[in-house]
Order: structure tokens, then C-alpha cells, then sequence
């Protein structure tokens, strides 16, 4: 029976919450980024991921300590915006399911994973 | 506790499903694209959201029909790509547990949903 | 002889003002953008494409009013930025060379062109 | 007088060439890469952008050699694109002037130039 493999509301939750973060990670990966300009673009990452359906908050920190890191390696007074910069937790509620989900630098691969479903 | 709110396989399947599709979407979102050219981005949007973790497949369909009328109605020989323009299924395989999703358009809005999740 | 045909500073300057406007619109096309967070956006996307080079300044507006109306036409309560919705100017500076590049909207396209060479 | 100021062809063709290089960068940097991918995510590229007005042809090389290395280095068996792995060359014409413009990777920067404009 196809019922048996209808999606529960914690697993759509859970969908609803991985959206999120692979539309957080690939619209804004790539934008030109420095010390100075990393509070807008966190506030703006914020704001943006906030407007998808049962998102109820996002938190975005952008490591500007490995940034200033980053571009003293190099010849531009920039860099670009990659999960190494990143630490992001997601707040999703989906017809009365909370999931909170983050993404953290683990062993230098920026790993998403699900923190709490309720 | 806190064991009480762990995610279960099924519902990080369900999580890893939804990271691919809003990766697929915010990474493709934007790309000038015409009925010519539709293929090729189909075909990689397929093999780059392939290389993600746990994801089996992807099958990713551009309406070119769709894609002619709008360059019909504008002044430029190519449009941008919009969920409007795509027809997307992922599968996702994690310690097991099966998981297919898709992308369709609803009412003017390409809204994502689970299909299935074994 | 090749020297014929090498850029001048003002062509140079020219390439680098269309640099910085296809860096903005296709970096940040896409995004969920609501009128409660265009403004968190236009500054984020002013402050990333500034850090480039030989960019002097990013002037970024986002049409609320157009943005509001897309959204009573469908059924979500966003809609993803595209360049219908953008009003943008861009001051380069080049080895002494100033160009002013800008986009508006012209019969539903969004057209990128010069301004003036200085 | 703002006739001194107005631009050449030559001038615009270089804007329009500086558009497209933005425009391949940014739409395309953060996309899921590896060696195996490359050849369809570099196709679609150069179909995507010689979509856009004024551009002739672009040619796009992704080096495999040196994703295998980056993939090597970490706990994924992909990467995402960026600049080092890329190679690209576009050439556009307006109102009968050519311009050739390149990417390459110069001391860690994926530096674009323009080659010729004649």
C-alpha cells in the first residue's frame, strides 16, 4: 500500500529543513566577502532564508577571524563565500513539529545535520 | 532527554532529500537558458546534485514548450531558469532508508514535496 | 601587430564595471526576497560586489511596490529576486579611468549598460 | 558636454564581455564538482552564457587533475567549483568589434582579462 510510505509530519519537517540549508548554501556560496562586509551579508542570508514556508529562524555567523585569515593569503583584499566561513542553525516548525538543523566545519567539510526533532 | 528529540534514518533521509533540492534550485536559479541550451543544464544539474552524499539519482526535465512561449512574450532570445520551467525527482538512499521527492509546479509556485520515504 | 589590438585603461575599465554587473545579478538572482527583507539584501548585495576591484560603489534598489505585487498574484508570501525587481548603479574606477554602468528595466528585460566614460 | 562621455563600441563590447564573465563566475562557483561531472557542468556553462547578447562563443575547461587533487585532500568525494579549477575564454562581438576576454588562475586569483578588442 502507498500509505504505508506517506511521509510523517516529523520527516516533512525534516525535508522542510534541508531545503533551507542547501538554498542558504548554493544562493549565497561564491558572493565576494570580507571582514567589513560579512555582518550584511549574514543578516541578509538570515532574512532571505526566513521568508521559505515553516522556516521560524535562521542564525548565521560568518568566521571573520578565518576570513582576515584567508585573504592575508592572498593576493586580494576579498575572498568568496564558502561553508568554512559558515555556522548556520535553522529553526523549522511543520504543522507542529520543531526541527532545529545546523551546519558546522567537520574535519574541513562544512557538515549539515539535523540537531533536534520534536 | 535529549535521545528523545534524536533524528531517525528515516528522517535524515528526509533531511538529505531536501538539501539536494534546495541546492538544485538556488545553485540553477538564474541561468540564462533557451530550448537549445536546455538540455545540456538538465544534464548537469543531474550529475552535480549526483555528487552529494546519500543521493542516488536525479532527474531533472526543463519545459522547453514553456521556455518558447516566454522568449515568445520578451524582447531578449533567451529566458532565465525558474522553477516554472522544471519537473525534478531526486532519490535519496541513507543507512537504507529510501527516499523519493520531486519537484513539481503547483498553482504558479514550484513547490517540493516527499513522495516516499521506505 | 598584436599592440593593436591591446585594451586601452578606459576599455579595461569598462570590462571591470561588467564584471561587477554580472557578478551582482547572477550571484544574488534567485533569492527569496520579501519587501520586509529587500532592504537587509540591497545592502548586502552593495557591500559584496564593493569588495571587488576598482569597484568605487554599489547602489542597489529594490522595487517593495513591485515585490508586493508579485506576491498577491501567487500563493506564497515571497517571491525570488530577479532583475524585474532591481534598480542598480555601479561606479568603477580603472588606472585614472571613471565608468558609470547602471540597469534598469526596459520592456521587461533587464538591461545592463554604460553610462558614461570618463 | 556628456556626448565626451558617451562610449565607444569598443568600449561596450568590453562591458558586455566583462557581463559574461561575472555572469559564468557567479552563477556557476559552489556547484557540487567532480571529475566525473566536470564535462557536463562545463558544456552546460558554455551553452548557458553564449545565451546572452553580443556572445560569440565560450569555451570552458574545469581541470581535472586538480579537483582529483582537492578531493584527495578532504573526507568528500567531491568539491565544489571555484576558480582554480577553471579555464575560460569567451569572445563577443558588438556593433563589429571583437573582443577576446580570459580567465586563468594567476598567483592563487582567478584573474579575467581582456586579450584583444579590435
Amino acid at each position: 500500500m502507498s500509505d504505508d510510505f506517506s511521509p510523517t509530519d516529523a520527516q516533512t519537517a525534516c525535508f522542510e529543513a534541508g531545503i533551507k540549508f542547501g538554498s542558504l548554501y548554493h544562493q549565497f556560496a561564491g558572493t565576494p566577502v570580507s571582514p567589513q562586509s560579512a555582518d550584511s551579508l549574514a543578516r541578509a542570508m538570515e532574512e532571505a532564508i526566513e521568508n521559505q514556508p515553516s522556516c521560524e529562524a535562521v542564525r548565521v555567523e560568518i568566521d571573520t577571524d578565518l576570513l582576515q585569515d584567508a585573504i592575508a593569503d592572498s593576493t586580494a583584499e576579498y575572498t568568496e563565500l564558502t561553508g568554512r566561513f559558515l555556522d548556520v542553525e535553522i529553526d523549522v516548525v511543520y504543522d507542529g513539529c520543531e526541527v532545529t538543523a545546523s551546519m558546522h566545519l567537520e574535519d574541513g567539510y562544512p557538515l549539515m545535520r539535523l540537531d533536534s526533532v520534536e
